[in-house]
């Protein structure tokens, strides 16, 4: 993968940050981005009562867990699938924002999700034309490996 | 798996029933409850605008459908886990509803959620002491297969 | 998926027929074709001695499982992709044999996988142009479901 | 995870490695024991023409690798159990090595399987009293990453 070499423009990493803040779900849960780069992308969750799953332990919620992390990885794939068409004008990069999806995910819940903030970390494996693969990883404040993932996003 | 005549007493149904209302995060999805039964377990989500993913197109977001797999599977690990126990009394058998963990989860994303109400169905694949696996199914209110699942349970 | 009414024409059938035959690893396996069709692809193997994994209890190695699902599975996203694509020339449908690849793979190895013939069964949850999700099952003789799986494939 | 400074003694060590090799099909793949630590396992796969399924390309087949794969987790998994229980006696301890069984694996084909030798690592992502995750890689002989996974694994 040679695209390391890419760097996100100002003005698509406007566009993607705005495209996710955008989606009503993302605003439920209070997803926060952080770095959005062709290498990595980090998102940031605060603990907030509604997000809890088990009230016996206050522990993040299981779908919290996996929204986030799929989130994160679409990002990444989305970033990848930018860095993959540098000779597509601006405007067809940013139609393929809305034509994202993800085609399947997987979650292992390692540890119960504990904390006042958590932060998802996105990596690519593997960033074909059409088919991008991202792994993730959820980790509480106190550098706790919570949960990781791998995702299979369709990027155009 | 000779529990498929085990009966879910009517209270150990409502135990079950109001350990996952009172979830917050299911709250704030809106899940509603149907069949609990040793053979399925179903559950309803009516649409609504925090729910969207692609404000684009309008359709469920990828999280809300993993969320609510990943409910649906757990609660059929629960029954599972109380039909393997019948031995128990009652009250060691609602121990276990906090003891619940999903240990993974692996969603296929089919087709675009797009409807006014979803119906999430989980079915048991294994039912062991320890270890449960579970198959789900996401169907919006035209009949369309919106998303498949299987889960990993540790129920106990 | 429209594509139900799709017969698999017999030039097409023998086709995807000796390209499975011709693999290599198949024949160590000694995987057998059943049913080839837009419907359902079925795949037999027959035990023997070489395929144990467990010495102790002589039941079948888990990656004879997940070899066996993935070329039953690979094999139902081909025939999808040949009737999503039925104006092409057989020519062009035939090339697409070699560019078929797994994107991922999931199994759940359900029950220890003892018997003298297991059968594979795969089912299409989705047929598109690029990617294909394929749904597979393994029964042993006796009829027990020994695992179930979910494979994403690049098709053409 | 404390078990890091479990320290595998020669008796066990000798005791995984015989009871993988002695696995048929494990030989059939030609799989070759590397590292077997707490930290880490490695396994080496050498390239021969029987484990080929791609024939036009010579590349692995997927098979292969989630094979091999499936095979450098569970040892993973079962160190990561011997490390919890220390305190049984070995006997107990090896009575375990019969009864290691993956629950569910998850393969990612990320790149085609090319080379002469291929090289699988394990690292434990949870080790618990009964499931143990892992994570596995396949890099061939220059160093490209083929393929990831997760296991989720029985343990006793």
């Amino acid at each position: 993968m040679s695209e390391s070499s890419f760097v996100l423009t100002a003005e698509l990493q406007q566009a993607v940050s705005s495209f996710f803040q955008r989606i009503p779900f993302n605003q439920v849960l209070g997803i926060e981005l952080g770095e959005l780069s062709s290498e990595q992308v980090t998102m940031h969750l605060p603990m907030k009562p509604e997000l809890i799953g088990n009230f016996v332990h206050g522990i993040l919620h299981g779908g919290v867990i996996s929204s986030l992390l799929d989130v994160c990885g679409g990002a990444m794939a989305l970033i990848g699938a930018f860095a993959n068409h540098q000779n597509l004008p601006s405007s067809e990069r940013l139609m393929r924002l809305s034509k994202l999806g993800t085609i399947d995910l997987r979650i292992d819940y390692l540890r119960p999700g504990r904390g006042q903030r958590f932060t998802a970390t996105a990596l690519p494996l593997r960033s074909g034309n059409k088919v991008a693969v991202v792994r993730m990883e959820l980790h509480s404040d106190d550098g706790t490996l919570v949960a990781v993932g791998t995702g299979t996003y369709l990027c155009g």
